[in-house]
């Protein structure tokens, strides 16, 4: 069975967008990103999923310096509508509820409905984690935020669903592997480069794309990491990376950058 | 007195920002960014001083999206190095701490310092918070990680300075406000502006500072807000808004974008 590693607990929703993509798996529950990413550098996982990107939030900046750091593909993504879910141990209502236990980030995506519950909020590392740390401590008056799946999983009742503040949530996730993608129909490439400085050179490298009718669909810049307020800059791009527009795109782009990592081809997701 | 208006209790990083801007404040502590926001925007405070980047994690996300909903200026900027203290009641040492408490971010710039105490981490809203947490709840083997002037507020002792993971790590703050600042020799602007669509309009948009030598110190992409995986792009440049070269080259923007809004001009930070 196709092994793929992911960050949380299992019931996460990073282990929702793997089965969506892959099927059945054999879960790899993950401590952090990193460790997902070392599980799939190692050969310990197949396959690693990850968050790359929130609609809302934007773009999850650990994925990104990860992508940089390992030697990794990425070979599909999959896009997930977010559907957050208010869940707690048999016996308690919406009323009873005092402390709401979540990731942070799913805690902001509910800010709206929390604060009509007046509960305390309870920040921790992982959203299934949370249904787990209310089920296995046997809390009173207590919730978590977490997927439908993680509330089976943990024999939890569903108080209420989609009760992010925005419903129209989308999350964007990629599959990591030592592999790399043949060329689809739909691919697109993601790469990421850094100028060689700032002012025209960006310019003259969205030009290699442009100018040859290459549609870039994300640019996204971030620290470099070696130096305060320097940048690498994210790109994604439609086609494979061995078409021949891209392949002359890139080779122009190698003159105003000091590097470029392709980070993989895959199908983009029909959603995105 | 200045009042200005920032996230987190007294002691807060921002508030050392605000200091270091306006010498002597009337700090108004805030529980959030928006209520930071808020009160500047209904004149319960005369300035707001807020993070934007972080020189390791990148930007936050927060605030640029804060900055696009409210009709305020960004007047100032403020570049701080990040000093993380571990902190903790007399009588503890780095030996006997089993529980630590810190917001998210500075846990993670924390993180090989932490790994070593081998404790639980004990992810909170705010950094000086937990310091005062800490403090008022007398918790045994228990530290917080924040400001050394939140020790000392406090009433804690350093058991650690310096404990972040890079050395060199460095945070902007804004400095927003209902006014507007005056020309200056060294202005840079902020803009905030939506393409009409991705593929040849970003390049086209980047050339009306390009062709003209504007040099462009940073461009982030957003999500919009509106529509899943539509984006807006943040941009910093040098020079004021009422500079000829900067009032011609966002006349060529208008026409290749949906919508451009200025942020604000203003001096520029020695250290950015």
């Amino acid at each position: 069975m196709t092994k793929v590693a992911f960050q949380g607990e299992i019931g996460a929703f990073s282990e929702d967008a793997a089965i969506k993509f892959f099927g059945v798996i054999e879960p790899l529950p993950s401590r952090s990103f990193a460790d997902a990413f070392e599980s799939v550098s190692r050969g310990a996982a197949d396959f690693g999923v990850v968050p790359i990107e929130n609609s809302q939030a934007g773009s999850i900046n650990d994925t990104y310096d990860l992508l940089l750091k390992y030697d990794l593909n990425i070979c599909g993504e999959i896009v997930l509508p977010v559907n957050q879910c208010l869940m707690a141990p048999e016996g308690e209502t919406p009323e009873t509820i005092k402390y709401v236990y979540s990731h942070p980030q799913a805690l902001t995506q509910c800010e709206e409905y929390l604060r009509k519950l007046n509960a305390t909020i309870m920040p921790t590392y992982d959203t299934a984690g949370s249904a787990k740390l209310v089920k296995e401590k046997g809390l009173r008056h207590s919730a978590a935020v977490a997927s439908r799946r993680a509330a089976q999983i943990y024999g939890l009742k569903l108080l209420a669903e989609n009760i992010q503040t925005n419903p129209s949530n989308y999350t964007k996730f990629v599959v990591i592997s030592r592999q790399k993608a043949g060329r689809a129909a739909n691919s697109k490439t993601s790469i990421v480069f850094a100028t060689k400085n700032m002012p025209g050179t960006l310019y003259a490298s969205l030009g290699a794309f442009a100018t040859r009718g290459i549609n870039l669909t994300k640019l996204e810049s971030r620290p470099s990491r070696q130096k305060p307020w320097e940048y690498v800059f994210y790109a994604d791009f439609e086609g494979h990376v061995e078409d021949k527009p891209c392949l002359a795109a890139l080779e122009t782009l190698r003159g105003t950058t000091k590097f470029i990592k392709i980070l993989g081809s895959y199908p983009r997701a029909t959603e995105s």
